[in-house]
């Protein structure tokens, strides 16, 4: 059985694949999770490989439907978020969500640096005492210029609902919620001393994560746990 | 006299503006680049305060255009590509586009912290010892990588004319040439070993710089010259 939807990203991780797959869990769509099926693994290589596909990507997530192949998690995300309800429905709305989906990537990236400050190829160990400085910097200043920010478009935002954009759900929501729970695994002690200043993004983290289909995803095997080959790394070092 | 568009963006050096500045240029739009005109710097900072404007941005470059104001590179360029016949007409040629300039974004990202892979708030002589060592990753292992993709991309489209994708000059190709433009300037002796590679991108290089408008564009004063506080530096440190 085919379903409408491939997701190509590595297995054993959330990463990047996982903005795209809470998007396919609260639009209800079967998706095959290629690389966790037998035989994925030759499948997401190929989906990266030009020699296979007209439009190769440079890194997982990647995305088929039907015809279509697209790579770039925010890309993947405005394609999905138009055809399943979760995104405005103005072009003035689907600016927005796509302008705030790609200020989350730049915080998930520097997220990313804070383990790999020097070499994404090399050792965690070997890049240690930099990754400790970078960390420190990441917790100190740029969680919360970034937190200001999202917090803000939350209180800002006149709808109802505590939601990012208007009075209904987005992938920005779903992204949102994701990037809390990864800070919030990542930098325990930080986010328990931020999270007071931060209302807005706490209550939304909480609503996503009870809207039924998200709940029964994350209570399913599924959610694959967070662990440290992921983007949110637990390193009791960098959350001093 | 008021342009269609309002350009916020720091002034003093190319940076993430100029991927927008080569598309008002190429597409021939009058614009105004607000923080160079006088009392430029308040109307900037305006469009990052969310007491000021609706839609408020995390950073520059900002886009207005009448009601609509946007920030995020890929977001700004997405618009405009639409709005003036620099982007493909199908909508599995704007999903690429967007996936090949997210591409772009990642890698411009990566340029910026060889010389701040600590801190971005931090002076670069205060993280040159690890400036070095990712700079040299960056150098040996990520622009290799970035750009046999992107020169990939180049060499299987089957259109004519050496674009990114299909026969037509897109947002793409002007971003592409400010990529190689950037690298050479903070990588020359990288860049002049490199060369002979990617004969695809550096033809495309070329031929956008002769295009008419990019041309006139490239001689004027509006062309802010590359710098040292910008994010393609060079340091000859970090070139060895």
């Amino acid at each position: 059985m085919t379903t409408p939807y491939q997701l190509y990203y590595w297995d054993g991780l959330q990463g990047r694949g996982e903005f795209v797959r809470l998007a396919l869990e609260e639009a209800g769509v079967p998706y095959t999770d290629v690389a966790r099926q037998k035989k994925g693994m030759p499948a997401l290589m190929a989906s990266l490989n030009g020699d296979k596909v007209d439009h190769p990507s440079f890194a997982p997530p990647v995305l088929q439907a039907g015809e279509l192949l697209m790579g770039q998690t925010a890309n993947i995300l405005q394609f999905l978020g138009a055809k399943h309800g979760l995104a405005p429905r103005s072009q003035d709305g689907r600016l927005w969500a796509n302008q705030l989906q790609l200020t989350i990537a730049d915080i998930v990236a520097e997220a990313h640096d804070t383990h790999h400050p020097i070499s994404s190829s090399a050792y965690y160990e070997d890049q240690k005492k930099e990754a400790k400085a970078r960390a420190r910097d990441f917790r100190k200043k740029r969680i919360p210029k970034f937190l200001d920010y999202f917090e803000g478009v939350i209180q800002r935002n006149t709808g109802r609902g505590g939601y990012a954009i208007g009075s209904r759900l987005s992938y920005v929501d779903l992204s949102l919620f994701q990037l809390i729970d990864g800070l919030v695994y990542a930098f325990p002690k930080t986010m328990a001393k931020l999270a007071p200043s931060y209302p807005g993004l706490f209550a939304l983290h909480l609503k996503v994560s009870q809207r039924p289909n998200i709940a029964a995803y994350l209570a399913s095997k599924r959610r694959i746990a967070n662990n440290e080959t992921d983007i949110f790394r637990r390193y009791p070092e960098l959350d001093k």
